[in-house]
């Protein structure tokens, strides 16, 4: 039977290359295409040494892009939704890797995104691309949305929580990532010259993350609030870190009554227990007791872990994840898994390296 | 006029190396004995490299030590409390880096770190040593504790809001710090291997870190509770981070009523704009925008910035210093200063570089 | 048909983990024995965190070892030789990745390892397990010497040279190797105590590294000299430099008489066109124009570069690799594949990251 | 008495920032100045945020600069030359940091710069600004130039061994450079972006650098061959490390006949002991036996060690500095020290950290 073909556009970015190195592997994927304004005309290993000798494909030009089963749109905020309608009639399956159709409330994306949205009739459409939450409508959807690195993260760490209705929604949630400089993509800029970027524990961003948004959403919908979003107060600050690839969140969550250790056991466990890319991260010895994204690096695993202040009610839930594999490409391979109804681990199966 | 003599007993280690580095080059000191167990009959420089043709000081065992004018305690949690009776015989002053002296309440070292204290008739005598909360005090001490360096960079930032009122404390306070490796001291393990330390992000003390129980004092103290401390939840987590020298301490604040931001500017000049050694970073445009570690090595500086989220009433604290300078050896120093009646800063002038 | 059955001795190390890794998830391959003296009774994740989900397979004692169709040794530098005989009677193929079996003359042996070889007469049989040298031997072999790391990279920078006969053999050959902190083991001590090797640039080894043996050996067989060895001069000099995997490996060669850069290219693709996992990276534009170690963790191939001074009849050859991987375990697994006469690939497919 | 005035020229780059910082803190010196076309208006800590409240200084207009004692001129290759002239009519005194006047020979300037100089005539005039072999030519100097980071580190390497007459000059020498990134400028580009940056074990120039040609110079007016320089062929290669400072050379010489070490400690020993930055290291045991560059950053030290190969009859050579501080910036004050009759370790007192 033939593969299907798959197209990247925006593929020359860090998010690209990530997934052209996954669909040249994948086993049911020709990846016919990769699109890119910059670099079209250039082989992509041009752009993405590591991918040298596996292809003898070259970036072409967007606009001579032809028609395939699925398309991944790599692109920056606030283009996506203009240029959507277009490439809908080059494809069947879209996955937008922006935040563009993230958000269900065009409303809520004015607020943190600071404009109108361009394309708010089709934000009904997309499903949020985040397997864990939504592998029923991924079967059906057409159109999806790559989730927010940072926010995946946090979304899968405290998720179990909020679907338990364990959380003291009085106090506010507070949420701290931690992130490795490839996050903030392939452009050179001071802050990410080397000498300047080396060895920085750098708060980028102590308040008004977009990515808050997503967490508000996806949190609030869990919670039962539906698509009002969680009412609780939402503290969320990024700190940059000496790292290329990784984010660690750690979440500090005040419970409603007494539990133990036992209870959030089971509250995990019925979540992740049969998830193939969520790992419960939780051991007495050792060096890598809690998630860490160190030992993540090229995997497609979330790893999840907490530990219980009872004294004080306080739940500390911690997530890690590669934010090129798990926070982008690798979601996006493993949601297109599931629209096509494959088995959601093709073309996911590395592990990581330790040590590296 | 003749210097005055100092010594250091535990001086292989890191704090005690820089103690050493700092008295060396202190105009009104001269630096007479090194004691170490460990290295005794060998060259300071043997465990201290940088300290290479800039001193022919030998370790000599403790029982050797003979008197001086002041005397630096560089031992490990738990042995200063049986050994600090016998030392006060050598040296009027003291300055002990543990944290055996850091409580004033037994019950609360008890409590924290999991045993009786074996001379808790000294703790109403020892001073806190945080010129900038006890300068009064210090020029009358004869024993000085040494601060915890997470818990230096916590109290210092959070100290203005506690001492104006505006803490809404109803609310936990959420306090996190990021660490080098070189706060895990001198000796090596599995967890402080090169390839295992490498680019983690750690969550080494998710709760239950020791260095709360002297945020809980001082920032007690400072909201006017007396030695009770405070009865505000407080939520502390450290994580490791890929870095040697430095700190970063991100709180999390909520206050009762709205205020806006020239009444936070307002709050934190009026603790500082005379310290020589806390600078208030927030700038609007730049790299460096908020407080950074990075540039603070070998530098006496604790940097305290703090962001606005006013819509949920949160105030985000940032403080960040050398956990060797400012944190600890620095901080010493600037207490010695404190206790001999001198200037400040003598002794303490590297600013730090840029880029490293 | 059944898969082979693997076992590793020694399993609990950094080469034993990429190992058992690569074995996992080999299609031919049943790891069914990971034996370690340190570990036995825990599970192989327990030491390699990265495995965690991926195998339940708990590290068994050396002795309780039983027969398997081919046996990886991950043992100190002296143990082999000493166990080799009775491990044969468990596998008829056996992987050796000490240095014990790398050199054919025992003489050779005792002058770098400072001791008589205690199996000297195994010597003949045991091939070098580099298949772009053996590849015809190593399909008759049963038992296989695994590669020095930094060797591996010499002598595949190296080869078409000296097989060429362009060197000129009167100038002393200098090759300076660049080592990551893995190289070094899993066992910690005061030189990758990380706030020591961090940052490092360190001369470890600047006169008499054991890897010149090798390299002396393989490249006078290539050189036509026989196992007599190189006559020139070798100058070896190795530094540790603040990485965890990977080697970069400079050569400086010069020849005899005059050479343009179209007879490199063609000496160094005759030797490399067809080997799977030897790439000549040479780019005039980019950022990776030569070959460089980060973008290969994880992967098997061994890059190799070139340029020529030819004013001064130089050709600077540099050479790179993962250590762990075709510095070690991925080598041996593509040296197994040659035994067994399988697509030398299988297994080896991971072609690294980028960014990382 | 009052102070001399100093003014920089380029002051917003890292070697002005360093330079800013030495003079700030410097006892003789008043700094007046600091111009810069980019940043003029600022204060000089927006772009060297280690100058935060240690100075209100701002960048003036290099068109409004005033008379001074001594001026600084940190320009990019090419630019002095052309400005030179201009300048001596602002200051008696001059140390260009650029390259420009670095080598007496015009004819040897243009081969390695590819341009003809502009100001050939003022090469006779300049002292090559390295007071190890210039003390009283710069003592009567008004035009001083700075040296090259790498070749600074290469020449006090290797200039003992040169000036004793033990190199054997038929055999090439052998160079090798690594440097950290503050190296490349404070200008970013996309192989100083953070994620290509990090971790990089990248030959940047494995032939035809320019710091050869100082080599070639300094090194043959210590043999005697006068400015012809040295005949001898001088293989040099720089690779880039991860680090921010930091160069460390190892060079490779071959010796005409048998030595012993006692003779090269002689020989070195007689070049340095009473050098006050230049340290002989070279110990049995310990972690930092040979020089290494992590704890000189901040230091004026380079620290220089060797290593016998009898056998082969080569010396390892390796030299260490902070690339900013003895490579640049550091090594300019001390030449200003000599230039002015004042004790050469004025401003330069700072040991550097351990660990860091």
């Amino acid at each position: 039977m033939s593969r299907m073909r798959a197209a990247i556009v925006g593929g020359s970015g860090y998010t690209g290359g990530e997934l052209a190195r996954l669909l040249l592997f994948h086993p049911e994927i020709e990846l016919t295409q990769v699109a890119s304004n910059s670099h079209a005309g250039q082989f992509i290993h041009s752009a993405h040494p590591n991918l040298r000798r596996l292809s003898t494909l070259r970036f072409c030009h967007p606009d001579d892009l032809t028609a395939c089963d699925i398309l991944f749109l790599c692109l920056h905020h606030g283009e996506s939704m203009d240029v959507l309608t277009r490439y809908r009639y080059l494809a069947p399956r879209i996955i937008d890797l922006s935040a563009d159709f993230r958000l269900r409330d065009p409303q809520l994306f004015q607020r943190w995104y600071g404009e109108e949205h361009r394309s708010a009739e089709l934000l009904s459409e997309a499903v949020y691309g985040m397997p864990e939450l939504y592998r029923a409508e991924l079967a059906e959807a057409t159109l999806v949305s790559g989730t927010g690195c940072m926010a995946t993260a946090a979304i899968l760490g405290l998720a179990p929580l909020y679907r338990s209705g364990l959380v003291d929604s009085e106090v506010p949630l507070v949420v701290e990532a931690k992130v490795g400089s490839s996050a903030g993509g392939a452009k050179p800029g001071s802050s990410s010259h080397h000498p300047e970027r080396s060895g920085a524990l750098r708060s980028f961003q102590p308040t008004g993350h977009r990515h808050s948004a997503e967490l508000i959403q996806e949190l609030g919908l869990l919670a039962g609030h539906g698509t009002a979003g969680l009412s609780q107060r939402v503290a969320f600050s990024a700190t940059s870190v000496e790292l290329v690839r990784g984010i660690l969140v750690t979440a500090h969550v005040f419970v409603r009554e007494n539990i133990d250790e036992r209870t959030l056991w089971r509250v995990y466990r019925e979540s992740y227990q049969r998830e193939p890319f969520v790992r419960i991260i939780k051991e007495r010895t050792g060096i890598y007791r809690y998630p860490e994204p160190k030992i993540l690096a090229g995997s497609n695993f979330c790893d999840v872990g907490f530990e219980l202040d009872a004294e004080q009610g306080r739940i500390v839930v911690m997530a890690a994840l590669d934010n090129l594999m798990k926070g982008a490409a690798g979601n996006a391979v493993q949601s297109m898994n599931c629209m096509f109804g494959w088995d959601e681990t093709l073309g996911l199966g590395f592990p990581g390296l330790h040590p590296v």
